[in-house]
C-alpha cells in the first residue's frame, strides 16, 4: 500500500463527465489498496470568467479581494469531485487550504507556500477517505485567503506529497507526458519515460508548460517523485525524478520553443565602465527580467548591447530606457518582438562537447540564422527570427533524435 | 455615529450594476459617519446553478459536501462587492464565515447558529473599513463549513448585529417593506411603517415570503430593531419591532395566504384514546409538520380526523398511515391539495374580540366556504378551496383596510 497523491489541472476537471473521468481515476488507485490525496484546480474557464466579474469594477481590483473570489473556483471543483466520489460508492471529503492549514506568505495572488498542517488530512485517511484538496491557494498569516499563482495547483500538490510523505505525486494534465519538442511542432516527437528534475526545470523556463516551475523547485528539494501523465488515456507518463537512466543516443532531453521573447537593442553606447551595469538596474528595479545578454564593440569606441526580455515586458523596458537615454547615452535604441528562443536541454551535455555545434549545424543545413546564443551547463539557446522556429525546431529534433535526418 | 448591519439578498447583487447601487448605498451610510457592516447573499440564481451541478453526480448530494460547495456563492458576492465599495473610493475588507467565527451546530445545510466572534470584525471597523461579510454560512466545531438554510443569510446578518451592538440591522430586498397583504392579489394593500416581531413572525409563518423566521425570532430575543426596505427605491420600509404604535383603525397588521398546504382526511377512526396521539406522533417522527386539527364525531361511536400538512410532505404523510392502516383502524383516507390558507394577523385582536367573526363575515359575503379555522392569540387562520383564495383575500383585506368595502 503507497500514498499517492495525485493532482488534476482545470480541463481534467472541466465538466461532468470528465469530473466522472477523474473520479474514475482516484477510485481505481484507491481500490488497488492505496491511500489517495487529490488536489484538484478551479473548472476549465472558471477562474477567467471570475476576472471577468471583477474587472467589471475595477481594471486593477484589489489582490487581496482577488484571491478571495478567486479561491472559491477551486473550492467548487474540490466539492463537486468528492460528491463524484461518493456516488460512485467511495469515501470522500473536501478540504479547502485553510482547514489543511497551507501557510503561505502574504503576497497576494502570487504567494509562497510556508508551512502544512498533516493532521486533518492524516485523520481524514486514517478513517480511510479519499482526501480532496483545493490547489492554488493558501491562507497568510493574518487569515487571509491567498492564492499562488496560475499553475500553482502543481505546488500545492508537491507540498501536500513531501509533508505527508507521499510516494509519489502524479499530476494529470491534457498531455501524456513530457515530449521531447511540442508534438505540434515537431510530428515525431517522441515521449521521455524519465528526465531529470533539472532538465524539467530548463524546459519548463524555456517554454514547456507541462509543469509549473515552483512545483518542480520543491520536489527536486525533497526528492519526491513526480509523473506527468494524461486524464484521458490509460498510458504510463514520464517520470520526473533525481538521476534517471539514459540511452547513449539520447544526450538530449528535449528541445524547447519560446515566443515570449522581445530583443531590445542599444547601439553606440559610450564605452565607460559601469553603463551595462545601469542599464540592468534599472530594468530590475522595475522587475523585468532580462534573459540573454550580447555586448559587441560598435563604431568610434562606442559598443552596442542587445539583450532580451518577456514580450509582455519589452514597451515597459523601452519607455525607461527613453527617460535615461541622456544618463546612458545611446545612439539608438530598436526592439524586435518577432523572434523566439529554440533550445536543447540534456544533463547529457555536461560530458559531450560539441553537442551545441550540432544544434547550430542543424539550424545552418536549414538555412537558419542565429541571432543571439546562450548557454548552461544543460542546455544551449539561440535567439532566431519568428518565421524560422518550426523548421529550425524540427532540425535541431531530428538531428538529436532521428538518425534519418529531417 | 452609530453602527448598522445592511443585509442585501441575491436579487440586489445579481449583476454588476445593482452590486454598484448596492455599493451606493453602503458608501452612502458610511458617509454620513456610520460604521458598517453588509452581510451579502450568493448572487441571483448561483446557488441554483450550483445545485444543479450537484445534482449532475448525484440527487441527493452529501450535504458536507453541498455546504462547501454552496459556501462559495456568498463568498464571490462579498469579494466582489468589496471590490465595487473601494472602486467607488472607500475601504472596504469581505470576511467569510470561519474568519469571523461565525460556529454552528453541525446539521449540514440547515444549521443554527451557535456562537460568533467580533474581534476581527471590530478590528476591521477600527481601522475605518467597510466590512463585508459573507452570509448564509458558518463552521462546525469539526472546522467543517455549514450553511443556515435557505433565506439565512436575514439570520446571519441579525447575529452579526447582535453580536456587534448594532444600532439596527436593515434588511434589503426586492420589496419596499411588509405590505397588509401581497399586492399582487390585493391591489390596494398598504405598506405598514412598523410591525411587532410577533406580527411579523405569524406573517412570516403564513406565507409572507419578506423575512426569514428565524432572523425575526433571534431580533425578538434580544430587542434588536429590524428595518425591511427595498435596495432599488430610496424609500423608509417597514420597521420590525418589538411595540409599535397603532391607529385605532389598524386592529390587524396583515393578510396573508399560503398555498403549500394539502389537507388530509381520515374518516371512521375507532374511537378509542390515543389514536389522535399515534397519527401525530407517527408523522412528528418522520418530520412532517402538522398545522390546522380538526376531530369531529363520525357515524357508529367513529369519529373523522383533518388535519393540514405542507403540500410537498403531503405524500409522504400518507404513505406513513397507509403502512400503518390497520394498526390505525380507520375506513378510508382523502387528500385534498387544493387548498389555501388565509390568515389574518394582528397584536390588536387580543383586545378585541369579534375580529374573527368579521373576518367570516367577510368571507360569506363573498360567498366562500370556510373548510377549517384555526386562531392563536394574534391570528386567525381558514382553510378554503384554492380557487377563491384571491378574492377571499381582496374581500377579507378589504374588510379591515378599506372603509369603502370591495
Amino acid at each position: 500500500m503507497a500514498l499517492i497523491v495525485q493532482k488534476f489541472g482545470g480541463s481534467s476537471v472541466a465538466n461532468a463527465e470528465r469530473m466522472r473521468n477523474v473520479a474514475k481515476i482516484v477510485t481505481d488507485t484507491y481500490s488497488q489498496g492505496n491511500d489517495v490525496i487529490v488536489v484538484v484546480s478551479a473548472q476549465g474557464d472558471v477562474t477567467d470568467e471570475l476576472l471577468e466579474k471583477a474587472h467589471e469594477f475595477n481594471p486593477h481590483p484589489s489582490p487581496r479581494e482577488m484571491d478571495m473570489l478567486l479561491s472559491t473556483g477551486e473550492q467548487v471543483s474540490a466539492a463537486l469531485l468528492a460528491m463524484a466520489i461518493k456516488a460512485a460508492g467511495f469515501p470522500a471529503v473536501s478540504l479547502n487550504a485553510w482547514q489543511i492549514g497551507m501557510v503561505t506568505d502574504s503576497t497576494y495572488s502570487n504567494a509562497r507556500i510556508k508551512s502544512l498542517s498533516d493532521e486533518r488530512i492524516r485523520a481524514e485517511l486514517n478513517r480511510r477517505n479519499i482526501v480532496v484538496i483545493t490547489g492554488f491557494q493558501g491562507i497568510n498569516k493574518f487569515y487571509d485567503i491567498t492564492t499562488i499563482g496560475r499553475g500553482g495547483s502543481d505546488t500545492s500538490a508537491v507540498a501536500v506529497a513531501v509533508k505527508l510523505g507521499a510516494d509519489c505525486c502524479q499530476i494529470y494534465t491534457d498531455v501524456d507526458g513530457v515530449y521531447t519538442a511540442d508534438p505540434r511542432i515537431v510530428p515525431d516527437a517522441l515521449k521521455l519515460d524519465e528526465i531529470t528534475f533539472d532538465e524539467m526545470l530548463e524546459l519548463a523556463s524555456l517554454g514547456a508548460q507541462v509543469l509549473h516551475n515552483r512545483s518542480v523547485e520543491m520536489a527536486k528539494r525533497f526528492g519526491m517523485q513526480l509523473e506527468v501523465l494524461s486524464s484521458m488515456s490509460h498510458r504510463p507518463g514520464t517520470k520526473v525524478k533525481e538521476v534517471v537512466k539514459k540511452m547513449e543516443s539520447t544526450l538530449i532531453s528535449g528541445v524547447a520553443k519560446d515566443d515570449n521573447v522581445a530583443c531590445i537593442a542599444l547601439t553606440q553606447l559610450q564605452d565607460r565602465p559601469g553603463v551595462a551595469y545601469r542599464i540592468f538596474s534599472l530594468l530590475g528595479g522595475a522587475h523585468i527580467n532580462v534573459d540573454i545578454i550580447l555586448q559587441s564593440i560598435g563604431r568610434n569606441d562606442t559598443k552596442d548591447i542587445t539583450f532580451t526580455v518577456a514580450k509582455n515586458t519589452a514597451d515597459e523596458a523601452l519607455e525607461i530606457l527613453e527617460e535615461h537615454k541622456d544618463e546612458l547615452g545611446f545612439e539608438s535604441m530598436t526592439c524586435d518582438k518577432d523572434v523566439s528562443k529554440v533550445s536543447i536541454v540534456g544533463s547529457g551535455m555536461i560530458n559531450n562537447p560539441g553537442i551545441a555545434s550540432q544544434m547550430f549545424e542543424a539550424l545552418y543545413s536549414v538555412g537558419v540564422n542565429i541571432r543571439m546564443i546562450s548557454t548552461s551547463e544543460i542546455k544551449v539557446s539561440v535567439l532566431i527570427d519568428s518565421a524560422d522556429s518550426a523548421i529550425a525546431m524540427r532540425s535541431v529534433h531530428s538531428k538529436f533524435f532521428n538518425r534519418n535526418g529531417v
